[in-house]
């Protein structure tokens, strides 16, 4: 198994180019991407210019072609979605690049996907108010559903992605973190958003609670996956893969699956780890290398692989609840590609 | 007409207590500080203490208290609220408090009613989260009304606190603002949060729309008033009465009302007002006091006196389209109260 190009993949024999899985919803998300530009609060030309400069750094669109793609396997047989369903998926996107605006205000950072971050273009204080905006502009699209379970499952979103980031905050070098403590976190920061979005789809549809629930499932199980290869690739992947220096979870102190396996084995390479934590070595380069060494070496990697690749069987197996269409086997392949993935 | 004690106070004799007015919604306003510091997304003891350390330094609760008491004067005769109204109440406190807290991070200020603030007591980025988390209570709050119109209003309302405060931003050192942009702003920044407040509650008592439309009127005038006697403390207030150094808002280059009257007439003090602050003198400690001086003696704040007693003068009108009633005295004392504020 080659860690460097494919942390995951081992168990897939082809795996799927994320490019064709959208090709099923490219119409839909052509027109999310218009919408994410579009100023939602005001006439002001320089409101349309941050969104600009937001949004044309690209990303991959992840949370809204999932919503997207559970909206068409779980609509009628010809996959018909409607205003609404592309309303789900922008404000989906929304709230996401939100906390990343925040983020990156936060983290000083000066990149994010190639393009200069607004914090670094402008200044700290505009980012906090574009980060605000984007709120903003999210909670129009959640008024326009006109939907009072959606509006409530978002609500609790937005709380969740907050209560993960001020948790993570907190444990910063902290050791004894449990599973689940880690499995938490990952659903507040990550999990959350992706499960709102797959189950507001068929509430949308008027499908039935069961439907609704397993689609919940889907994203909440994805999500976690989503998090956990995250986690594994600031371990295995390079720096130049990842566009940020390896092993910077560890070095911020932030225990995460590869190291809590090692962790939790409680012999000799557990104790150097905990040491390297403790004395805060891990923020220097050589202590990161040398913990980064120690993870691989005993365990870590493949443990995390095995971990990701539950969650995946998890979310695979809410499928079944749908009936099958090319739709179906889309969200079955975005398994896959998630496992897959390299950066 | 002593400026330094009640600026706009000229016209009435025995202006009211706030704390006599607020009595009227005593009860309700316990609850509103109850619910203000319950965690409302997870169970995390952390959560609490964050929200205890926002709220404590209290607040006048002005914009819940006149949203229960609009609910009040626009329900039965014995002025009966429900929990709907207590949760909107809430949900306007914590948008404000959000905002404020954000704009403590872009302002590195480290004083707020008193207290230390959350970016000076913990960190910037921890504010930043505390204002989002915030901002996730009052989506969680949001939700709970289960009242779409309701979530449409507030969705605009962050959006207009957004966009205030962006383009406050790059009117900095600005010179041709004019009268609309000028009002159009304070609707922004302040009367679109006291509007959705007063309209919503007569909403939530399924009022007619006249009703509503006219209670929406009354907190945007009110608000456009209440932003008016604040640009005007900062010409008139001290420094110690203001908490923070009079005429700031001039120093940073934000021309209000004031300054705007003097502006227009085109005379000598115009013109000398005009070049301290093109020049940028006005963020020195001599070019301020030299501005205020020249504000105060060419008609700056009699005629700014005026223009708040014709917003509050349209406020007060609103209120003949609901019946006569203790609340409704309450509501037309209010106006009173905010022309005669000192702080």
């Amino acid at each position: 198994m080659s860690i460097q190009q494919s942390p995951v993949s081992s168990a897939i024999a082809a795996p799927p180019e994320l490019g064709a899985l959208l090709d099923a919803v490219k119409d839909e998300l052509e027109l999310v991407e218009k919408f994410l530009n579009s100023n939602l609060v005001d006439d002001s030309p320089f409101i349309e210019e941050l969104l600009g400069q937001v949004f044309k750094a690209g990303g991959k669109r992840l949370r809204p072609a999932l919503s997207l793609l559970v909206a068409k396997a779980t609509s009628n047989p010809r996959g018909e979605v409607n205003r609404l369903h592309i309303i789900l998926a922008v404000l989906t996107e929304l709230i996401h690049t939100a906390s990343l605006v925040h983020d990156d205000v936060i983290d000083s950072a000066s990149l994010r996907r190639g393009q200069e971050t607004v914090n670094r273009k402008f200044s700290d204080k505009l980012a906090v108010l574009t980060g605000d905006l984007l709120f903003a502009q999210a909670s129009v699209c959640l008024a326009r559903l006109m939907n009072p379970p959606i509006v409530g499952i978002y609500g609790q979103v937005l709380g969740d992605l907050c209560a993960g980031e001020i948790r993570q905050m907190r444990q910063q070098f902290v050791l004894n973190i449990d599973w689940n403590t880690y499995i938490q976190k990952s659903i507040w920061k990550t999990a959350s958003l992706f499960a709102a979005g797959t189950q507001s789809a068929p509430i949308l549809n008027h499908c039935k609670d069961e439907v609704v629930s397993a689609m919940k499932q889907y994203g909440l199980n994805l999500g976690i996956c989503f998090q956990i290869v995250d986690d594994l690739l600031d371990v295995t992947a390079s720096s130049s893969q990842l566009g940020k220096p390896a092993g910077s979870d560890l070095s911020q102190g932030l225990i995460t699956a590869p190291t809590l396996f090692v962790l939790e084995r409680k012999d000799e390479a557990a104790a150097r780890l905990e040491q390297l934590i403790k004395t805060r070595a891990v923020s220097s380069a050589e202590g990161i290398e040398e913990s980064l060494e120690i993870i691989r070496a005993n365990g870590g990697v493949e443990s995390t692989v095995n971990l990701a690749h539950n969650y995946a069987r998890a979310a695979r197996e809410t499928l079944s609840v749908i009936p099958a269409s090319s739709y179906r086997d889309c969200l079955d392949q975005m398994v896959d590609w998630l496992l897959t993935r390299t950066n």
